[in-house]
């Protein structure tokens, strides 16, 4: 049997490490000489695939796909596009598979979430639906860590490294600043649905560095009075509070306590963060001197402050993706199974695609303390070993060298298709 | 002659390498026996003066006085605290003289920007003013890289360091979202006055990896059309942009632009960024999908991501400061003189405290690109160098190990004192 083609997507929010599992899948895709031909990637996830949008990473060295590793983002860019059911729109379908064969792919790695994981799902299916012979394997990715079955998912132990040094340092710099002046700092993470990334902010206090910090998590309904009153409370014992706020957290009333129906001067609808909601609560209820910063973006996209544990996980899933794909498997995803916790030790673990798509694995109960403000010891024996060990990009004149690759665009075959 | 005490105390905002110049100082003051007794730090700033606040600097190992170089914030706390004129607070200037008397001081090391010069400049002159001999040492620190005479200011460098890698990391992440979801990306950064810290943004983009970055000084009243132009401009060309704004920019009617009037729904004013208000502007002009950040405390506080050549040049600041007052110096400030920009080569050089202290230091005009909105090559070849090299902390379970010194008080010998 002749080798087929690979395709491999980026989807949804990039990461720190989302390249890293590219670079898993390519790198060992190249070594499947006679079972794997050409490795194509889809230019901005799997509107790629309906565009016919291919780009063929054999035009790009060795040295370039190894450089992904420790290249931030998504290198041949990410959609939010979500394929819609079979009924729903069998015309995208047929398309797809109209790609696929003209381009002789027989296996189909999609690096997501749970919106990816479905659409990963639906594609594993067109054997049985549409009888398109494919192999589609879901490669694991989300910051938000809410995947279910697998440990961990890769891209989180990046940010909660990010989050937890930097309230470190931040909480290092306001304590400073106490005495005279700034008194809180309040900073605004990710995580709309889960607090997995607020949590990590806790990781900065430690029992050789006691930090009072106060972490507001979408999971725990904002109580004005008890959070005045636990933020009261450290800064008269300590001099000074950290607040990580997810950016989910919601009031009583059940809306985002970010969405406080702000006006500016012309009455226009004015989209802020929840940080400065915060920030400005704590100087009405309390009047104390703060500051404010909002993470953004830059907290999944710091490869510089990568986690090492992070990075190999990344890798290897994209690694085993391919190494399941040879075995024969469809519809499956790779994953993280933890062994133990201390020490640290792990090993790659498999997942039906039908358990893992629309799936949202929330934080378990017993993570976040009893007053709700802060993390237990079994939640900080989960994380501590994500944002273990560093990886540090290589530099050039003051900057991390990250790769651009040429992504050089496959010649089409079919006519046009609008999505 | 019997060797008389030093102070050392830290003003101002901190900054990721302020603890380097305290480490210089101590280092360096250690080696003076005969000449150096005691070395005493003020407990946040001159107020641990005025108060007889006095840490003994002596009870912490040599190991944990090394740690300083490579922990960010203030160790000793600092404050924003500006003494009066001798004409307007004689009292102040009597305590301070009543403290260094108890405990022999005779050299005060003051580690602070513009303000805190001129503080350090009115406790040199207590020797004319008042009769009491000291000899008074300003060591420059100031993210603001605004203090004259220096060619740059400790923890400036370590800032743009900061911000360069962080929209380099978000421009690529944003880059990678583009085709579906977020096309701008805004970074608000520090700077009130000049816009020093923004233009580092601009170093995100070389000739090697072009990025469409716009930049917002406060040098350049904000142009809500001609912005817009621009951001549009680049979209079309690269399909996004980031935007790196200056905490400090200012409308066309002076009024800073994060100052919108705006209010929540009960009618209380919102103290927000502005880079939520330049977002809100992307979408209301332009329609596009934007997603914002503010970096805050995170810039100044991110030891994790120091500059190398910053690190080095705070050392060498606290150590020249040392070297200067054993010579006989008062009334002075190591500053740092470039000698080359290609290669990259500075000297200790010395500059009088009446010609830096409350003397801004602004960009210059040809610093910034025509169109107002970028960096000139110029710019480009005085920022290059004081962004290279890294210097990571030591990490403990994931973690920078920074150090907390025990900063043990010295024993009180006078009455209380109400500052």
């Amino acid at each position: 049997m002749a080798a087929k083609n690979a395709f491999y997507a980026q989807s949804g929010g990039v990461t720190a490490v989302i390249n890293a599992s590219a670079a898993g899948v390519i790198e060992t895709a190249r070594q499947q000489k006679g079972k794997i031909g050409k490795i194509y990637a889809g230019r901005n996830g799997i509107i790629g695939a309906l565009t016919e949008d291919l780009i063929d990473t054999g035009k790009d060295s060795i040295a370039a796909i190894r450089a992904l590793r420790h290249t931030p983002s998504g290198a041949f860019g990410s959609c939010r596009y979500k394929l819609k059911s079979l009924e729903q729109n069998r015309r995208e379908y047929e398309r797809l598979i109209e790609v696929f064969k003209a381009h002789n792919i027989g296996y189909f790695f999609y690096n997501g979430g749970g919106d990816s994981a479905d659409t990963c799902l639906k594609v594993s299916q067109l054997a049985d639906t549409l009888g398109y012979p494919i192999q589609a394997i879901h490669v694991p990715k989300t910051v938000d860590n809410d995947l279910p079955i697998t440990d961990c998912c890769p891209g989180f132990g990046s940010v909660a490294k990010y989050i937890a040094v930097s309230t470190l340092e931040a909480s290092f710099d306001v304590a400073s600043m106490s005495k005279t002046s700034t008194k809180v700092f309040v900073l605004e993470v990710m995580g709309r649905h889960a607090g997995w990334i607020a949590a990590a902010g806790g990781l900065a206090s430690s029992k050789d560095c006691e930090i009072p910090i106060v972490i507001l998590f979408p999971e725990i309904p904002f109580d004005r009075s008890k959070f005045l009153a636990k933020v009261d409370d450290f800064v008269k014992k300590f001099g000074y509070c950290s607040v990580v706020v997810s950016e989910g957290v919601k009031g009583e009333d059940g809306k985002f306590l970010s969405d406080q129906g702000v006006r500016d001067a012309f009455g226009h609808a004015q989209l802020g963060g929840v940080a400065p909601v915060v920030a400005n609560i704590v100087r009405d209820g309390l009047g104390l001197k703060y500051h404010w910063g909002v993470a953004d973006y830059l907290q999944r996209a710091a490869r510089h402050i990568a986690s090492k544990t992070d990075v190999e996980q990344a890798y290897a899933m994209g690694k085993a993706a391919v190494e399941f794909a040879i075995k024969g498997h469809n519809s499956v995803m790779p994953t993280i199974e933890r062994l133990s916790s201390k020490p640290y030790r792990w090993k790659v673990g498999m997942a039906q695609l039908s358990k893992v798509a629309n799936v949202e694995k929330m934080m378990p109960k017993n993570f976040i303390s009893k007053d709700g403000f802060g993390i237990t010891d079994k939640c900080r024996e989960y994380l501590a070993p994500l944002i273990k060990g560093e990886d540090y990009p290589p530099y050039k004149d003051g900057l991390p060298n990250y790769v651009r690759l040429k992504n050089v665009a496959v010649a089409k075959k079919l006519s046009d298709f609008t999505i």
